[in-house]
């Protein structure tokens, strides 16, 4: 998992009927630097990260990112009518963050 | 997932029987710098990213392509002939973007 | 998988269920560099990764980290209520390292 | 999946039975200044990627490349014995490219 | 997959049952610039891999890692008491070298 921050959203009406009603957010990972207290560098050479939430995430919040099978879980079980384990996403916030802090041992 | 912009187009007569039909397609993944503002930095380091489609995603078009099981998910469902899980690909088009948007926080 | 070293802690509150009871860390991977002796380079532009714990390892210690299914069995086994395969996590520590050592060969 | 190009082979005595009879071959992943026209960066930094190839493709040869289960899938089906869903690789040639072509919105 | 030399080892006590018995190694994986003949690049900034093994590489031995259901699978199978298949491991060794060779096309 990698911790990142909302920036966005992306809207599609061309896609898959499970994806109907999941929100499909941009988000921005945090760099070891981001964390350390160092000047962010902002990474712009990273691929721009689309992610489903349904746990209502606002842009500006922090976030945990999962991918894969831990993604469709997350998904699955937070919808109303249950079990959707082959819903064609790979990544999915799993926590809103209250607070992280990183310690005086870094 | 990550958000990318179609590019072009792979074309093969050696390759397994459950590809027959499936387009694949050149893409270049989005940065974070092209998402935000910036110059675009194409990325010229980034692996040449093949996926595939059934969505009918042109070229130019922005779509959202997810790896792994989600990527098999949305191809078999998609086919005419409903079921087929083990179609060898890692990645495919999930959704083709109409807009997106990166908010005033950033 | 790969080492790390733990450096801090995410708190959240909204988050799955199935997450309740496990820890989540920041950890910051060892390049090959700071295993080789050189001078550390911190990686700043990494990824800050985001881990389950239910070893029980703390601030500062190293870890040995797996990602995806081995994350999610390495959570599964370990908790009192046994068999909880579809935990939505996808990175864990599965050991805490006593010591770890880089040959002459290099 | 990704764009390669077939540069060497790999041999090994010491391996698992299920490789028996799979060629193991080095590739260099295409970079995105590859397929775009612009001089060649041959991304010395990029892993050595070995992968299982059934096709027959040969030294020079471009292919498409596969990760995961779409790997195991892959190889599974064009054994002569059929069903070898546990073989233990984890990338192989999923198609020999006849041809690949980026566009003029490039 | 991908190719790499073994240049150390981890050890662990607190770790899970599962994985007694099962050596932990670290390993350099090789960058293209390595098998082309260039000077090595050591890339000082990837992460520090560790992998399960059991098939008795030693140090300064050029391996062969598949990650993920591979890993599990090539560890599984060669255990003595057979089925493991959830260990959880997400890299081991599924070959050691005899030897590579990088062709003239490159």
């Amino acid at each position: 998992m990698f911790l990142a921050k909302v920036i966005g959203t992306v809207w599609s009406s061309v896609k898959w009927d499970e994806l109907g009603g999941i929100k499909l957010l941009l988000v921005r990972p945090y760099s070891l630097a981001d964390l350390g207290g160092k000047p962010a560098e902002k990474a712009p050479d990273h691929d721009g990260v689309v992610c489903a939430d349904v746990l209502g995430a606002g842009e500006g919040e922090d976030v945990v990112i999962a991918y894969g099978h831990a993604a469709r879980v997350a998904i699955s079980e937070m919808l109303p009518d249950g079990a959707k384990p082959n819903v064609p996403i790979d990544a999915a916030v799993v926590a809103i963050v209250d607070r992280y802090a990183v310690g005086e041992s870094e």
